[in-house]
């Protein structure tokens, strides 16, 4: 579907600090960039990244005082389709080195110490669709959607035994379930069409049957509306702002609405 | 039951070491020692602790170079009845002021973080024996006794995630997730008959119908068979050695044994 | 010198909660309550706590619905006196039982991971008093007062990381450091004059010389105006309020004053 | 200089078990492999990674059985030049991009937690060189090369309360100190000439001037004689053996000799 996108985030920052600002869609092979606009006052000094293997843009500055940065951007996103049922997994020598790194323990997926368990509960179910499908359930029926219960450093570990978090928090744990059960996992940030309330989103993606499959734990936004931005090994890694040192978030506003003429 | 209980420990100081040894049962009223032998080569300045409430006991001495403690005791454990599943939890305003410590979480024991969990799996249970009785099925299906996956550092909350340890981190899980639910539990060290291979053991007190009922979330010892040495908040307070340096322990053997002219 | 102390809190309880409120100062030997009134709408049902070893009072109750509960006192807290530098440790032998637990580590004290750190820094410097100064200097050098780096849940451990806290953080990391140096110590809850901005205060005792002393580790509030309230192993023994479960924490007021006919 | 190496690992895999083994010397630009030989016994169905930025080389295999696996090279590592004091750092839009994920924190190297204590303790050093040789001092002051007190789970958080550690942990925490600092770090394996006794060594890297320089914050090997084999995040990232389910490691031997003929 085609979407109008639109990200707007207020800073200040007390000295001259380096950022690297992650709010662009990735331009991947799933969706299009139609057009887009990223503004901020001072545009002099920044440093563009592409990555080609993954399509992945970011932005980096050096910021001082109050900043604004504006991002808009009209993107197709395809057809995203939802995981299948028989969805196979791969042996390791079957799989693309660029997804090996998806199968190691992070620092909020400690999957290493979920092998038990991920074992127990969803080794016996066949394909690795079955088996990531059974992992969202699992997460649906024993986590609760609870906003103030966890912070930015609360682990998978945490969330299993809290039983409720966010977004990040729910992506977390299905990443790490996936992985102790060696199916290539990874965090990725979006907009999210008829999110509520509207904010960044944190889904993940698994590696099965030769092709990353985008899922949303929470199941609070349709998969069909969902424009992805990064991916990497946990919330760290995908995070829309990274600074050099502490600074004031003072505004965050996203917006992710069906373009008018879409079909 | 009458059971014949022996500890010896031999350990390695290399300079002098302040030490608490917990190694005699409790002079309690649910058991007797009937007769009982403590010795260690440097017997002067032991200091002995005795706890007027709990009838727990406690040798405190200096030791240097190698050293060997033999405790020796006959024991009458009396009739150690089993949980009922009709106990009756205590409002707080009804719990003897000496419970109250066991409500609270502990190192090993954080069932503040357990609260969630606790709730959706045991709440609606009725009676405190009955929620008792579930968290020790819980703990018997979900967790797997292997020894080398846990160490003197693991919390109930990592034993919860990696599902297998050993009577201590069993303790502590079934500790944590009694005081989740609002029931007092404290950590008991033990002489345990028929444990195999004989060790001293670690199991849990809970406080319902005016009473501390033993309970054994390894299932390894019968019940009828445990003679009591120390309690405490979890597996910190119950050590059988306690030093105030590093020091090398060079053996343990303890042993448990049916009395002959029992009946 | 006679002090005026009040707390007013206000909690909104969803349903029936049980609480254990810890607000009143220890009928101690160091103070002496010369007048006071603790109110609260529903007081029936009240059980009132008293520990004939500390002093130490706690009023339990079942709460429900918005509740404003209010304590006011006169108390005279006698002469504080000022840890002596020459004041001597005692091995474990010559210590009073009581004094026991607070040489092992517990939760937010996890002392036994400092022995080496301590032992490099602080082992070398003769006396206790002195010992416990130089920690005290240590932590006054190295750790910034700072609201809102730590949360009920930061250890010593942390707080020694992140070099930051609030007077909470700062008593736990120096009960921490004399507990890793063989000094029995323990948390300490108390009113404080001229504490600003005024609030219920951490503080912690360490046993030297036969008296547990009183000490300050963010030098915030002069030792003489201290008003002893509870003690335990670190802040999850002395919290102001317990509950069974969840609510709403809506006002905490404080205050500590001279009286005006103090001598 | 030219030098042998080789690694001898002994493993049995109950099962057919998915591994990446990670002990070819890095064909990059520092080092050039003359001679190499890679052995197993079931050489059916090997993958082998080459990563063109890095010139790491990796093996993947699906093992079953006891296996030995031997690699032997003979390798010529070059001129390894030490770091020098004044080498300058870059902001952020000066750097690579291939050098931003080193960065950020990592599982093992929570730099975020660190940022106080490195400002404090080292930012005010003038250039990168200096902070990175100031970081490298401390390290070698204040904690004590110890086997046994660690696990394949400590962090840098835990070194650093510890005081203590092997060379992985020592690597861990230089890197979040240099990381802290803004200065980007990542963990290297490699064989190491001179190290006794012979084991794989894990050493750092940093980046400054332009290019990566390699750091032993052991001080146990010289640095002209390290053959770098993999460089990641933090230890996960370099383990010589990963493994899609437990397996028993039944001997490492591990190598590195100045070749006969070197100059």
């Amino acid at each position: 579907m085609k979407l109008n996108v639109r990200a707007e985030l207020v800073y200040a920052f007390q000295s001259a600090t380096q950022v690297m600002i992650s709010i662009e869609p990735a331009r991947s092979l799933d969706q299009t960039v139609l057009s887009e606009r990223f503004s901020i006052a001072d545009t002099q000094g920044l440093v563009r990244d592409f990555d080609e293997i993954t399509g992945q843009r970011q932005v980096r500055a050096c910021l001082e005082g109050e900043q604004t940065i504006v991002y808009e951007a009209v993107v197709d996103n395809g057809l995203r389709a939802s995981l299948p049922s028989d969805a196979q997994e791969h042996v390791w020598n079957d799989l693309p080195s660029e997804c090996l790194p998806f199968l190691l323990p992070s620092r909020f997926c400690p999957s290493d110490k979920f092998m038990r368990f991920a074992q127990r509960e969803f080794a016996d179910l066949g394909s690795g669709g079955a088996k990531v499908n059974a992992v969202l359930d699992w997460i649906h029926t024993h986590v609760d959607y609870v906003a103030g219960v966890s912070t930015a450093e609360t682990t998978a570990e945490r969330t299993f035994v809290d039983r409720a978090g966010v977004c990040r928090d729910f992506t977390h744990l299905g990443i790490t379930l996936c992985r102790a059960l060696n199916i290539p996992a990874r965090a990725v940030s979006a907009y999210a069409w008829r999110l509520n309330p509207p904010d960044f989103h944190a889904i993940f993606e698994v590696y099965l049957n030769n092709t990353w499959w985008l899922v949303d734990p929470t199941r609070l936004a349709p998969v069909e509306g969902l424009v992805r931005i990064a991916s990497g090994r946990d919330a760290a890694d995908i995070a829309f702002m990274t600074t050099s040192t502490a600074c004031e978030c003072r505004q965050v506003s996203v917006s992710a609405e069906a373009a008018e003429d879409q079909s």
